[in-house]
């Protein structure tokens, strides 16, 4: 392929990816193809000889599409966001083009200095504290990552690396040769790694679990309920934070319930050393009560350095796993919901354009609740209107990234890294090369602006509003039940049975009435997937099954989120209908 | 940025790209600019009001392209290369348009059938035993991994389980709760954990130091020289495939070598659990004997079978890493030489054609050299004409990958899963999304088809051995030495010194003309790189400093290499002209 027929090729590809978005609503959400259909239409081998692009072309539409489920679809209510946009694309098209594997800073200076200048503007757009910051006071700055499980497994090695150091710092001699082994030492860190575990909330994400799984380590789950109430936001005055981060629903992990799990490990001679506290949690978008977080921590780090051995007492590293709400951040209120800005500033401002007269009361410094926490996640590839892959990862210190993954090979000697005065992000992730994915969210964040990322957020939380209060207004039917939220576009409900009808009484006739909204409710996921208008996922909150409607799509309008409601409302009547009668 | 907006931006785009590439060689190859050059040229925050394309994209010729490195550049000479084409490119696109986290089947079919289905095609044309195709015997099978870092990073938590499994299999009871710990089991996991070490050549590339030290394994070196040579190639009397693969210098990894390493690591009481054998290393392009690593590692297994608790003997897991140079092996020749085909009938054929008789002797059935090996990787994105990233991992059964690598959550079931139909690859994997990476490795193998792969490795590797050539024919005038290859496309070598006018003898002689010979080599390096007419880099061997000259670059001709050629041997007339004169 020539530059000339690349040029023809591009062209007709543009021209059918346009096609593809203005009409993307006309397909079907879900792919319906069987398993392995593809291999049935496709020769066995590569070919011999070099194919024309018109013959490649082709079969996108005849052979992949049917195989493709529609993330950008109006209609996508399932799991997370997946986000694409058309500056987005470009820029990842200028990425293909200027492509290298580029591990360090020479190999394309532009690549690593505009990744760090993109996570510092992205950062201030949050409103992260300054510790998140490559210009910040603590040696921190961000990092692009491939996924939030890859953040995830980054920030834990560092916290190991950290915390072994914290408790075993290595000896003078001989801690540059890897291969020089001090035996007693290697001896009392297996000890050690042994006893060491990660923890999250039973809501957490299983990519902190799969860390630790994949390092050899522990993790132990704190169980978190409905009962759990979400932490209160700050700034409840505030509707329009009020109506993205508040919501039904609790699961939120707890100070007390954090310490509680601390002083347990520790009394079984564990060694809690990482921490995953969630905004946003996978199941119902639950927030993490992050100040009782940090003075549970504060607490529990106090009473070890009380105890025997207390001197050398390691710090539980906190990773906030923010990837899908964390986006949401780029607007102020949610900022002030969460408590992210520790200043006083912020706080007087909002009071003042509420009532118009500044309250003393309310100018007191307060830390934002971040402030000592060691790693932020974000996916701008889910609700940010960047494609994947883009989990931009924060840290406190980026020395603990280097020691954990600096290793040194003759070949990449280059005097700039040798100088110091670069940033190698090699070592701040598991892969030697990356590309260059700091242009896509550069034309992104240009494209849209501050102003558009936001209204993309508002707009899409307000369609979660929009729904949970259709479902409301249907309740008074008592067909659903809300379980969690609206909260950051996402929406928990199931079916609310037959009620009263039924003849049972006691403990039998709840658990009866539970069996029944259970077996209700899978009926009506499954309709409502088989009806190929709309895509749901489902969820089991303590034993209650639960179907997720997220509306955080960027093609999706009211409209569809009104066309889901009543096709819910239809299948729901036909799922009653079909039950056999109450005896 | 609506539809129009986004086709006229692609079409400047697409314009910008072609001119790009059509004038590349005008541009000089590596950046000059001074660390922090961006910070001073961009805003300090993103904007508050988005900004026009037109704004967006003339940045990019003007900020971004003087810090970019052009590793598509025809005097890219420094590394390996790390390709760009435009099939890859719209592969890009596509994927981009196609966004969506497919962590599971249902995500998108097209996305899981299409990786299985294009890997298994690459293995085909690789010429890789069954044992690592999705339909072949021993549940193996491929996934794209974003670098040869990731897959080797994988492979290790796989072969960390294997081997653990083996040693210390599960009790029946609690092994499907994590949390349910068993104290006892535990303790001797950990004391086994502490004594797993990973193995690779000294010349083994970096990751798989890294991936022990971040799985907190220990690591050691198999120490290998110049004087061990590269595994003879059974097909020698095939002159291309000779021309590629053989070369000057050793640095291979024996079977001899590798044994007497197993035996140490026993003898202090440590279990070898996992080796990296290298097709390519990075220094010289050397090629470790597997058929003698095969055998030393069964008369290892046999030896511990024999010794004390010999029934529980763990096999040690031979990861290929064959991240540059196994690409080469889309040339039949390459595969003789390397011995990667075990069927008579490939061996029977390649005879017929030289001789034009069988001989019958040659038709016994003979092993392919990585038959028993338990995964093998290589980087399309290196040598292929596929842009980064592009590993493509093989496995010989993948189930230690699931094992490994599984993690449920409940929002992520679904029918098609649970049915066991359908590859998940997010247990293949560390992260759970994935972007469509196999859109882009289709296109390239339907676009140059097997011919044109190959026609591209035929062409750039007989432009190292040109340059060798060249380089050898000054050799008359004493002015270079080539250290190793031309293997691979790549060729190492060092200035001579002045040799005999020094008047010096016996082992102080010798130190001083090596000191004489790293101090010319050094300074031609930098004149080189300081020319900017071509960039190389460096490798220290046995202390010996060489320079890399890899020619792997499509866009690289004739006309660069023997530019380069005279460009060294001017800049190394300058060197010796500045040196004082001899006493």
């Amino acid at each position: 392929m020539d530059s000339e027929e690349f040029r023809r090729a591009a062209l007709s590809s543009i021209d059918e990816i346009v096609k593809y978005y203005d009409h993307i609503s006309e397909r079907r959400v879900v792919s319906t193809v069987e398993p392995g259909y593809l291999r049935e239409i496709l020769p066995n081998e590569a070919p011999d000889k070099g194919e024309r692009w018109e013959d490649i072309q082709k079969d996108i539409e005849a052979k992949i599409m049917p195989g493709i489920t529609h993330w950008q679809h109006p209609s996508f209510h399932a799991f997370f966001p997946c986000a694409s946009s058309y500056p987005s694309m470009l820029g990842e098209l200028y990425s293909a083009a200027l492509s290298g594997a580029c591990f360090n800073w020479i190999c394309s200076p532009a690549v690593t200095e505009l990744e760090t200048i993109v996570l510092d503007w992205l950062a201030k757009l949050l409103g992260l504290p300054a510790t998140f910051l490559s210009t910040g006071p603590t040696n921190g700055g961000g990092v692009i990552q491939g996924s939030a499980s890859e953040a995830v497994l980054t920030a834990m090695v560092a916290a190991r690396e950290k915390y072994l150091h914290e408790k075993l710092p290595p000896r003078p001699q001989g801690q540059n040769d890897d291969d020089d082994v001090d035996q007693e030492r290697e001896d009392a860190l297996a000890h050690l790694r042994a006893r060491m575990v990660a923890l999250g909330s039973s809501m957490a994400h299983s990519s902190t679990r799969k860390a630790a799984k994949v390092l050899g380590l522990r993790f132990e789950t704190i169980a978190v309920t409905d009962g759990h109430v979400s932490s209160s936001p700050p700034g409840t005055s505030d509707a329009r934070g009020a109506d993205m981060t508040t919501g039904k629903g609790g699961y939120a992990l707890t100070g007390p319930a954090l310490l509680a799990k601390l002083r347990d490990c520790r009394a079984r001679g564990l060694e809690p050393f990482f921490l995953t506290a969630t905004l946003g949690t996978t199941d119902t978008c639950a927030v993490d009560d992050f100040s009782g977080i940090a003075e549970a921590l504060a607490q529990f780090r106090a009473e070890c350095r009380e105890g025997p051995g207390g001197d050398g007492a390691g710090e539980v590293w906190v990773h906030v796993d923010a990837a899908y709400a964390g986006t949401a951040l780029v607007c102020p209120e949610v900022q002030d919901a969460i408590g992210v800005r520790g200043t006083a500033r912020d706080t007087s401002a909002q009071i003042e354009n509420e009532t118009g007269t500044p309250k003393a009361a309310n100018v007191t410094a307060r830390s934002g609740v971040f402030d000592t926490f060691h790693s932020f996640d974000t996916n701008m590839h889910k609700w940010l209107l960047t494609h994947f892959d883009a989990s931009c990862l924060y840290v406190r210190d980026r020395s603990w990234f280097v020691r954990a993954l600096g290793v040194g090979q003759a070949v990449y000697h280059n005097a700039a890294s040798s100088g110091g005065l670069v940033t190698d992000y090699r070592e701040w992730q598991i892969p030697l090369g990356r590309r260059f994915r700091a242009l896509k969210i550069w034309f992104v964040l240009r494209s849209f602006g501050a102003e558009g990322l936001r209204a993309h957020i508002r707009r899409t939380a307000r369609l979660g509003a929009l729904f949970a209060e259709l479902l409301l207004s249907e309740e008074a039917q008592g067909m659903f039940e809300l379980l969690a939220g609206p909260r950051f576009a996402l929406t928990v409900f199931r079916m609310a049975g037959r009620g009263p009808s039924r003849a049972m009484a006691g403990k039998g006739k709840v658990e009866g009435e539970e069996t029944e909204k259970n077996t209700l409710t899978r009926k009506l996921y499954e309709k409502i997937n088989h009806s190929g208008k709309v895509w749901v996922t489902s969820t089991v909150l303590e034993g209650r099954f639960a179907i997720r409607f997220m509306t955080g799509v960027w093609k999706t309008e009211e409209e569809h989120v009104r066309m889901a409601h009543s096709l819910f409302v239809d299948l729901a009547r036909e799922v009653l209908a079909e039950q056999p009668t109450a005896n």
